[in-house]
């Protein structure tokens, strides 16, 4: 079937957020730990975590500032630090839980049940529970005047990961992680690989890579 | 193991670029179908598609200007209309190969095997193969300075799906069109559904949703 622009301003709003959230594909799904300067913490799923470069290493996601979630958002301004944590098969239940409108004094690690992990000289908490975490610094925001939402670019200060998940080749296998795939606003996938292909040239078989 | 900045920089580039890429998490997989003002076609896979907002439908991607896919990126600026459609399994190995760098006259349609589908009064190519396929037009650039990259902001026109594999609630399963995640820079995926869960709410256990 067919759907035009006119069609889909005519949904009902929660069925046409259900819908338009499925049609990028498979997301990410990351926690994102950050504390404000009295050092309250916060932590907040966020399924928008995209790649933006390798030199320097930079992530970006993006943040609706007048929605779920607000305090994350505040505490990047204030204090230009946060952590990027893969949600697992084992937290994906917690995960989703801490969109939760909760309070801004309540802190959705307690709420959900996973563990705060502090670093030396890091002032944002890693999600204990997580296998791949990143520590973070905020470089770069832009404000998207079409919506009104913000495009939050920071880079890697630190990657945390059980080494038998690394190939010689840099490549980090999320299969054994555990790590899982979101659709829509509420529905995780566990994956199952395919395959790793050869670097793509024209007129070149691709190849299946062993690693 | 833990690699902090320097250890990042310090890798060799192809190695870090692999690494980097594995760390957002799974990514979703889309054909961006585009032609220039004579017709002619380009189709590049794109691993940054982003859901940025439903009202209006709004999705984001990142573009690298100076490297693959360059022509892409020219066509969306001369026209302002292009195409998103699903990688699925059926296709992820000829969607993979549209990343060789072809001269700029050749279309990556006939190189790697996929059909251009032309609707009326829209003036760029769909891809037949894919099960999800969206008309975009061009709404807002932003140039990301951190690293001359470009986000491409495109409002959904039409959506093209087998209705079979969309609820009452708005979710389009992504299972059921086969669509598939990415790793890194070249490892494909197909899922497996663990659950939908309930909208979360402060001290209400979340349920699963049966859909």
């Amino acid at each position: 079937m067919k759907l035009v622009r006119e069609d889909i301003i005519s949904l009902e709003p929660r069925k046409r957020a259900l819908f338009i959230n499925s049609l990028s594909g498979f997301k990410s799904a990351n926690l994102v730990g950050t504390a404000d300067t009295h050092g309250r913490t916060n932590l907040a799923i966020v399924s928008s975590v995209v790649h933006l470069g390798s030199d320097p290493a930079l992530l970006a996601m993006i943040m609706r500032p007048h929605t779920v979630p607000r305090g994350t958002l505040e505490n990047i301004s204030e204090t230009g630090i946060y952590t990027i944590n893969h949600v697992n098969l084992d937290i994906y239940q917690q995960a989703h839980q801490t969109s939760a409108r909760y309070p801004d004094d309540i802190s959705e690690f307690n709420e959900v049940g996973l563990t705060e992990q502090w670093e030396p000289n890091f002032i944002a908490p890693f999600v204990k529970e997580s296998a791949i975490k990143m520590g973070m610094k905020f470089r770069e925001r832009h404000h998207l005047k079409i919506n009104g939402t913000e495009l939050i670019i920071g880079e890697i200060q630190s990657v945390d990961f059980p080494e038998e998940y690394w190939s010689q080749d840099g490549f980090l296998d999320l299969e054994k992680s555990q790590s899982v795939a979101l659709s829509s606003l509420d529905t995780y996938h566990q994956t199952q690989k395919l395959e790793s292909l050869s670097y793509a040239k024209p007129n070149l078989p691709l190849t299946k890579l062993n690693r």
